[in-house]
């Protein structure tokens, strides 16, 4: 770190935190019809801090709640990083168990403690506050900055795609930068390159015109629990392959390279287990269980049911069963097709008897920025120079469609570098965020900007 | 029917009706502990009403509400016949969907509507006018009579195998008889030999601590909802077999006479399956659909749930789901028996990382008089004398505990003589009785008297 960025950051500590304070007063709760005009109030407040460090800014209407856009192009035809977040937050309720107000923070034992500190005002903010820091430090920024903030992230970013998609020119960029969760256990400096996809369908069972006694009926009519059970048993082969026709012809394999790098994340598989009471981890043979995570399309029953529900016992052949399955997808897998040939095949395994109905849910897709590109080890190298170790790569298994929406609709590669904790109790009541990591943010964003410069 | 035995019945039918309608008005809910004295007072006046007709009679009390035994037993060492029925009724609720008092029996086309017209004070009662009838017709009992009519019916006979076995030499017979349910469709007449038992496990899989997020966990654990659909879908082999080990062995086989008089059941497939709304009839392979139902031992899921069960979409890994699982079971299968080889086979089942748990519901025991033996023939007999036509023999898939307990614990032939009707509405607003069948179910009960006696 450069003298002048060190003593900038110092000397801002504590404004930076009081504003943090100041941005977290604002109830920004985007499900709350009565408290639109304070969604509006938080995103002016961000607008105008940025315009104050000469950010050209503007709230897009988007139809719901606006989103703030602040650009800082210093470098016409230079590269461009974008840095998403979002300033909408959860409702507090249950309000009874918190411990202070939600919207009056407290810091506390080197917590800060407010709804929304860690999701993701806290995290946003950090970045916010890293570019205005080397601003201040060096005069200019390094490279081309855009801000894109939205208040819906609470609420599904159901504009999000479309304000993209709108204002492409508007937020093109080669990198985008996203920190709105947590590190891996132990504050580990993590950096997050893949997301898996969604496809999500729900089956449905009907067998008779209502639910027949089994005195009456039984050996004489289908079953559509049994049916629900058949079905589902022949999704997976004894290998745990997925037996949906074609499922697997778009999956692209994991480099060797790639393998390696899941052998350094400091994965303890017992402590895995132990955590969540599991005596097995079965999965699909001749992989390995981060791989199966991270990298192999998965399908899982995520909810089924059908007859009699309550205790005890009622001699009932049920008429209507149903099961709700979903599949994590992975590069190069379309979530539509996938859909489709999942569809199929579930009509197709239908028994005798049994007429097969089948809902699609909403997916989405999957997101991977390559591990060797210039966005992971730009931001790698800023992690060594802040945190003074390497951060652990990692994917995971869980969806985010608006990382996926940057990266199919700006063409740009994606990283997440969380700055929260596990522990930070998110949507939940009591949210903090550790003081000393939003600082460390602030350095962080800076460096980020720096390192995606020299990339 | 002599002529003696005819005009006694024309002389008694205003009567007969008349004291049904005053058995009717008592309103005997053994459910309900404030109608506790009713209860009693119902009893009571069955005894009253019997014992003026020269019978010997007692209320047993059992611990519960008691039971009435009455019995003639004119011929020492001649055969005895046991009839049972019950005099307790359902709850009459809901009592705004009731067009008339249930307790206050109006007459209306042809039809006498009350709580318990069907259900069992018409039918049982036709017995006891009918023993009487015949007393009065022929100055004496053909052969011995006991009557048993309990109180407990409806709250599932609770105190009856422990009364039948505490007083066995009281309640010795041959045979017994027992009205209390429905002809097939159209006023067959029907008499039902044989009825199927009962064995109903509750599958319980587990397979974390917790449900968990299927974004960070897919690919590598257990899920409890497909582990009870993978062993569900085992439990029958493709040809509709079920795979319990042993679960056939002690399977007695229909004989070719028996099958030959399936085949005469005026059964019509087409209305069986449109009626309920089903588009095939599987089952196990090799067997007529009437086998099946009547004859053949089946297996049902009857509810099945885990994980998600409201609408749309949820991506957790269920860590809980179960099955409640039903066998119905024929001649010679012992409840116990299959019930432990279906729970060690459950466990059996079991996949990877799927801790199992079974818990056993309430079972009961099948029962089966030789259909060419005395008890049924004679039956058939008086069916033909009052109807001027051949009964329908049939079987049945319902397991009725207090009939296989008559032929368990007294070791007599039961045969089921319905005398209501489908449409009677029993356990509902509105319940009846038709008077024609009340009227011709006394003459069919001294006919079977007669015919008894004969055989």
């Amino acid at each position: 770190m450069s003298d002048t960025l060190e003593s900038v950051l110092a000397s801002k500590r504590d404004a930076h935190l009081s504003q943090l304070i100041d941005l977290l007063r604002i109830p920004s709760v985007s499900t709350d019809p009565a408290l639109r005009g304070e969604v509006r109030r938080a995103a002016e407040w961000l607008r105008d801090d940025l315009a104050g460090h000469g950010f050209e800014t503007q709230l897009l209407e988007t139809g719901g709640h606006p989103a703030v856009v602040a650009r800082r192009h210093p470098h016409p035809g230079g590269p461009t990083v974008l840095i998403y977040g979002h300033y909408d937050v959860q409702p507090a309720d249950p309000i009874d168990l918190w411990d202070s107000d939600p919207f009056e923070p407290v810091v506390k034992d080197g917590q800060i403690v407010a709804r929304g500190a860690s999701d993701d005002k806290g995290q946003v903010f950090a970045h916010v506050k890293g570019a205005q820091v080397l601003i201040e430090a060096e005069g200019e920024l390094p490279l081309n900055v855009t801000f894109l903030i939205e208040g819906e992230e609470e609420i599904g970013s159901k504009n999000l795609a479309a304000t993209l998609e709108k204002h492409k020119d508007l937020l093109a960029a080669d990198v985008a930068l996203v920190s709105d969760g947590a590190m891996l256990p132990g504050s580990v400096p993590t950096l997050t390159y893949g997301l898996k996809g969604l496809a999500y369908v729900e089956l449905r069972v009907r067998t008779a015109n209502r639910d027949l006694h089994s005195g009456g009926f039984g050996g004489g009519v289908p079953n559509a629990a049994m049916a629900v059970a058949d079905i589902v048993s022949k999704l997976k082969d004894q290998n745990g392959r997925i037996t949906v026709p074609g499922f697997y012809d778009d999956v692209q394999p994991v480099s060797d390279e790639e393998r390696a790098q899941f052998e350094r994340v400091p994965f303890d598989e017992t402590a895995f287990r132990e955590g969540i009471g599991v005596s097995a981890t079965p999965g699909e043979a001749g992989f390995g269980l981060l791989e199966r995570l991270w990298a192999r399309p998965t399908l899982d029953v995520n909810g089924m049911g059908g007859g009699f529900q309550g205790d005890g016992s009622k001699t009932v052949i049920p008429a209507e069963a149903f099961a709700k399955i979903s599949c994590r997808l992975v590069p190069n897998q379309d979530p539509e097709r996938i859909t489709d040939a999942l569809v199929a095949h579930l009509h197709a395994l239908a028994p005798e008897g049994a007429e097969v109905e089948v809902l699609r849910h909403a997916g989405g897709a999957w997101a991977l920025s390559p591990l060797d590109g210039r966005a992971v080890q730009a931001a790698a190298d800023a992690v060594r120079t802040v945190d003074g170790r390497d951060p652990v790569f990692v994917r995971t298994g869980g969806t985010i469609p608006v990382v996926a929406d940057l990266q199919r609709l700006l063409s740009c590669e994606v990283v997440l570098v969380d700055m929260g904790l596990e522990e930070d109790r998110i949507h939940s009541p009591n949210e903090k965020f550790d003081v000393a990591l939003f600082h460390r943010g602030v350095h962080l964003s800076a460096e980020l900007l720096r390192s995606l410069a020299r990339a």
